[in-house]
């Protein structure tokens, strides 16, 4: 049995952003040797998300105002009254998810055609990190 | 260490339809020979999605009318300019979630009295497939 | 390759609580003898959730006007001409989650500094499950 651990690192220019992770785990699955198992992507910030879905700016457009309509920004929340003014992206990316697993097979990630891995950041501008764990043999 | 790999195959008469799968992964499970792990079955295709709820039929209506308001068809979106006319499919299987990891213990998915594992297909009539990697020993 | 199973149990006292469970997975990861691998924990209900976030007691408050507000309880739901009345629970589930998998690096937990598990219990006042399968070496 392999487990391995890798780590992927994020500074976005602005506060959300979409950036899309297929080639760098596709990378970290190769370097692992794990030819038949699994590997979890999940982010380790509570206001980033990751997630599969299509390589297509239009529906990035999309996803991204139909997070602002499901959950506004600029509310009134009352996690601001702490002095944060974030409490939308912890929404946000709970709709879109925070982690997925993808399967290894062949020694390759076993996806469909049109699947495309995502790491969705709703507060950035500063450093934020995501877990990559591959297992399997 | 057992790691096996099978795919469910779709092709729904309608163009949203949603379909217990309990049973073809139980017995995929007892195929693969793991007593013990868990098995990942996820969506290959990204308008459609794979979660664990109720089997009442009720209920399905209820989650269809609801992803609807959510995630309504027919909008102007931006996704839409490439040809498609199939944004909310992907919208509505972010809600519902695109794959599950079930626990298996003693030779048996390891599920609550209520729990069933549906395919929810947002946008069938066409030939889908789901990816199902057993992983234990 | 070792595979350990436990369960967590719940009654809580109102219908909807949202309870911090770190603590107790991290206690089952240390039993299990998991020094690489990951952890599943999955609620066995299907009106329960559970995700990572915030260990804040605004944003979880946001959180529960939030999900009242994409799925509204007391709605003339179809699931409720069974007799149930639990409908929104369903929903509300969906949209937060109802399983995480956490890795498990150097034998810790392998979370990112505000990174709290919780169960989301939305139809409780009754005895409920939660699985945890630590899997790994």
């Amino acid at each position: 049995m392999i487990v391995y651990t890798s780590y992927l690192f994020f500074n976005t220019k602005k506060r959300q952003e979409f950036i899309r992770i297929t080639d760098d785990i596709t990378a970290i699955v190769k370097t692992s040797g794990v030819t038949e198992g699994t590997v979890l992507v999940s982010a380790m910030h509570i206001t980033a998300g990751v997630y599969v879905n299509d390589w297509e700016e239009g529906l990035i457009h999309d996803f991204q105002v139909w997070l602002e309509k499901l959950a506004p920004a600029r509310l009134d929340y009352r996690h601001h009254q702490t002095g944060e003014d974030n409490a939308d992206a912890h929404l946000k990316r709970t709709i879109m998810g925070h982690q997925v697993v993808l399967p290894i097979t062949n020694g390759k990630l076993d996806l469909g055609p049109w699947e495309h891995l995502f790491y969705a950041e709703f507060d950035g501008q500063r450093k934020k990190r995501v877990v990559v764990k591959v297992m399997g043999m």
